[in-house]
């Protein structure tokens, strides 16, 4: 097993950083269950962020979505020193090309090139945005796709989406990196433009040389060996990031190992593994994408902060140079029980130490529900915007 | 190959129950896309229904939704009246127990006493309305179930649906049918509380003898095979029956047969291979329950109506008593083909045939659009209802 | 957390049955690849388990297949003395009648009376073997179904499925359960004439009231809810045990927990809300069935048997009635956090604890390298069976 | 709709590659059910698929795998002869790497030099044959994988496969493709070494300027949208062929379009739309890749090669010009229905003509049947081969 001191110091290293829309009221398709605290602005955002990073202390930056934070008459800067306000930075800068009416068949794949050009000049607002604020990460999801088979031309639509991305990345600074998130289904059911790892490294190669894969955890068919894909985009130098969260089937956007913990340990088992291979950081950015609507939006995002932090402690565990003995002489059962013994490992002690030696709570959730953070906020919210109501399914 | 006047016969008693929210404005949890002739009243999704029964003469019945289309104001009777004005009758009362904020743990599942009392009151309401308008099939779908391991116990709300279910079938009358309907995920994602047809059929024979399964082809993971669970509900005599949808993934609600149109075929198959085995009508509901938001409404409708009726004849034409001798010999290759030379004869010369004899329009879509119905709907219902909006995602 | 004692106690309680081929060499349809050390004959297969048991100490029981471990010139209770040699003792009678040729077209589900009769006779002959060799569980898995649509009729075989299941039902005696699996896929791919549990369940109706379902938990589609199906089944008294393995995608038959530890903890934990509710022990069949073939074949078995334990225990761990008060005030964090954290606490110290107080090697895989059992086997039988081959693809 | 005569000349393009390895005995992990026409030598295999091609017209040339279907004492051209003698040529060479005990750790992703060294030397040998016999297609699976979390290091297993192909590549005639494999499970079942298109597609980039991808129709997860990765690969340039079969869940090896006829359609679609789109031919290996074992093995692919024609031609009425212009006005059910109404076009009397035209059996199974080819085939190859056994589960 690797010595303690070595895994509290690769926690020093791992931040994970929050969504906005991850404070906010969100459902399903047949409608959402209200919670009075919920974030409605910007600035309860920020707050509710940084209330969590001042409990966990690993979580200093906030993915912001261009359409929701960012309103017409309010300077990007503004939103920048909101954030600083509240403890927090903003972090990786999301367009939105999915939601407006505009967009029924496509925004960047859209057949008219009118729509395509309104969409890549929202993603370049995102650009500005993200310089005016200092953030780096360009943060691409699209909705676009194809509902039926005979819909549309499936090439035609790859074509127009290479090249909005390609003139989206001739505006990015050279600091700037593009993520480009592939999902295969939802909000398009029969074919979504960008539907798995493979079609997003092609685009990525097609846009230019800031754009790296971004990988949605819940963006997978069951089965699909996510790990292995992680150690591919890795070692040919174009995985970017993630979004995580678990699910038991579709992009149900559960809290992260919620499900399946051990998937989830696989993953950060594969990037220290690459670690290990390339002596090198792979400097991803850790995000997490969990918008689910019944746990209590700040509770949801402890539990599932110090569950990436304990299931990165276990893969830091594994003793990689035994495991590579190991593997060596085709011991199976010991390659496996190296692996599989550091998850098995329970890290809680381990992540106790080192809270207390950042001063911080050693059990979050408990300082949370002590701190009263969440009543106060729905007695505000509530008392500031009033009955909230609409969004049923016909 | 069967004749065809026999398969002309069988048309005339098939019959399609389109749904009243199939005329609504629907999207998904990344929001709607509007149509301007979406139905936004009661009286607008009847005449709709009206004109496609009107164009395709088997679609005498329309689904209403207990919340959506029944004011508190008006009586039943009033609707009924309505639907006949337009031409339809109501057909199935679809219960909505799944929207509403107090429905958040769940209706007839909650463990709290008075929710659950306050579901089962409402679902017995539902059966009121339909005594009132003649209609003999409540159709009951929950939203209940778990979001996380641990959430809730499966059991305790395993009873508590049967027990709110045994309550609503004492309260029918002795000629209405209660379809319980199943559903492995969504809006719940961890567990639902009717996740396949056996759960259905175990909550069946607790509610009551009038109780019956009914199988949304959308209702399944990926590889079930579905048409031998209607076999075996046929065979046990508790199905009641469908509402009609085909997906890619999950429930996708896209139009029948957009997908795979063999496998309803195959459905079709064994609802016939019922009839061949035990020579009698198995009395189902065939109902659609279709609600995606790109196509426009009527003539997503106009197009299920179509595939329905032809993957029925198609289901009619198979030999059945050559199939058993082929099957008898155990020749593989002449039974399989039997089956699925039934599905590659082009049925559309027959259809026009069926709908000339009924004097219909042989091409409904066309006719439909000819009519300029939807232009002139859009039209007033734009003047009446305003612009849209609302629903998004965050 | 629930007391160490009272985990200590239960696990007591807890044994897990091997089986004969989890100890012979198999493969995949691509091929074997033989050890020297897998086992041959039952006196072999008994050898191992025998070895198992002693380094375990909870494993007292053998399951047995009809065809490959009863000679035709052997008696049961030979067989049986043999195992008693071992220190073991015969567990669960599987019939065989899968492999034959005459089951082509399937065993009791065949169309030929004579082939259904010869298929239940075989199985009837494995209620005679457990009657002479003390077992009172008999274990039924049917390789029946259809390859391609079409191919016979699924009620017809339903219905030859019940009436053979049934009587072989009556010739059991009273003591004896009959158990039988269900499975949907492979090696019929179309249908599979016991798909589910649902199918499971009606059919032990239809046999008898000694009939009860048994779980494989590789035998069901992903993202399928296996807890569930086992909550029901228990609550409706027609559960009757296991058999464990894991897989990423089809039956691959993995070692117990490899891949998704925390999905078996779940059944575990429902099997324990079970006893907890009824205050009732669920007395179920715990069976290993697993036969990959790159694992050697022993330490496969010790590895699924630790992996078992440690479930268990863990599962054993949650406060059930902290979780019934979390879950009483809807506090979903809290109610998942209780199940959750008791599968991250690490029970390997407990386990220990628990080998200690019955005098076993804490480190069962150590123990058995150090013990040298496979190579001496191995060197045995490598003299005695000579070198292997065979089996391939096409 | 496009006229017959085009689809005709069309279907003259047209040719399937039928497997020596389809006219052999094969069967599942759990055994092989025996045809005594079932072809043993390659001789026979040869016979059958000139009996297939002579009744068809359109499979003149048959795919042979290195390993089964050349003996060390007889040279290639000896086998190209036999070819000939019936009348078909020598296809694609099949290497064989994955069925001998030295593969128990992967081929040419093993972690010994010496075994990938012996693996890529056969593999090279297949090149050599391949020249010898005029073939210029070169077609690899693997069979490697990992079975275990932890078994193997995923990257070090890529590279050495990288390296493998390059090397093998490089012994390569200007003239051959080779073409690459990918399936995400099975015989490994925790991870493949090639497990989907992307991991195909960096491969052949690795190897060189004639690798492309080769996607099996059987080697996805169920609800992947196969035909958007043929249309992606297309645009690529990077597809090479395909190998037709279908499947309910796994790669169950089904007769083509026995399950989903309106997927495979879809994917001939795409080839189409390609065509259109470029105005050139894309240049393709059709072959099949069936080895069900219940279907009499000539029947099966009979069956196959008449579906493979249907749906082709099918695929070649749609009307993309028509199509085109719908999409073009985002008249989402014109489009669909252009497409799909092409599929529900019933094309049995197109092919009739088609046969009739070059003097061939308009029903090629019933041609076949009376022929009493099989019967004869199994008289002279049980008189030959004897009795056959072996193979089981355990």
């Amino acid at each position: 097993m690797v010595k303690t001191d070595e895994v509290l110091k690769r926690l020093d290293g791992f931040t994970i950083e929050i969504p906005s829309w991850g404070f906010a009221d969100t459902g399903t398709r047949f409608g959402k269950f209200f919670q009075d605290a919920a974030a409605a602005t910007i600035d309860e955002k920020f707050a509710d962020a940084g209330h969590v990073h001042a409990l966990t202390g690993c979580c200093p930056t906030v993915a912001v979505h261009g359409l929701w934070d960012f309103k017409k008459d309010q300077s990007p800067r503004e939103v920048a020193a909101l954030a600083r306000r509240h403890g927090v930075r903003v972090g990786s800068i999301n367009p939105n090309v999915f939601q407006d009416q505009q967009y029924k068949w496509g925004s960047i794949a859209n057949r008219s090139a009118e729509i395509r050009k309104m969409a890549a000049d929202h993603i370049i607002e995102s650009v500005r945005i993200g310089q005016a604020v200092g953030s780096n990460v360009l943060s691409i999801w699209l909705g676009d796709g194809l509902n039926y088979p005979g819909q549309g031309d499936i090439i035609a639509r790859k074509r127009w989406v290479a090249q909005a991305l390609k003139a989206v990345h001739a505006t990015m600074p050279a600091k700037m990196t593009m993520l480009l998130e592939y999902k295969p289904f939802e909000p398009a059911f029969y074919a979504t433009d960008i539907a798995d790892w493979g079609m997003a490294l092609l685009l990525c190669k097609a846009a230019g040389k800031q754009a790296r894969v971004l990988v949605d955890t819940g963006h997978h068919y069951p089965s699909v060996n996510i790990e292995q894909i992680v150690a591919w985009l890795l070692d040919e130098g174009m995985l970017g990031g993630f979004h995580f969260n678990d699910r038991k089937y579709a992009d149900d956007d559960l809290t992260m190992g919620s499900i399946d913990p051990y998937q989830t340990f696989r993953i950060f088992h594969e990037i220290e593994n690459h670690r290990f291979r390339t002596g090198k950081d792979p400097a991803l950015a850790y995000m997490v994408d969990q918008s689910h609507n019944l746990k209590p939006k700040i509770e949801a995002m402890l539990q599932t902060v110090d569950m990436a932090q304990q299931l990165y402690a276990k893969a830091c565990l594994v003793d990689r140079k035994e495991l590579a003995l190991a593997q060596g002489r085709e011991d199976l059962v010991a390659s496996e029980s190296i692996v599989r013994d550091a998850f098995l490992t329970d890290v809680r002690p381990l992540l106790a130490q080192w809270r207390k030696a950042h001063k911080l709570p050693i059990d979050t959730m408990a300082a949370h529900r002590e701190s009263r953070y969440e009543a106060r906020a729905a007695a505000e919210r509530r008392a500031c915007h009033g009955p909230k109501a609409g969004g049923g399914y016909a």
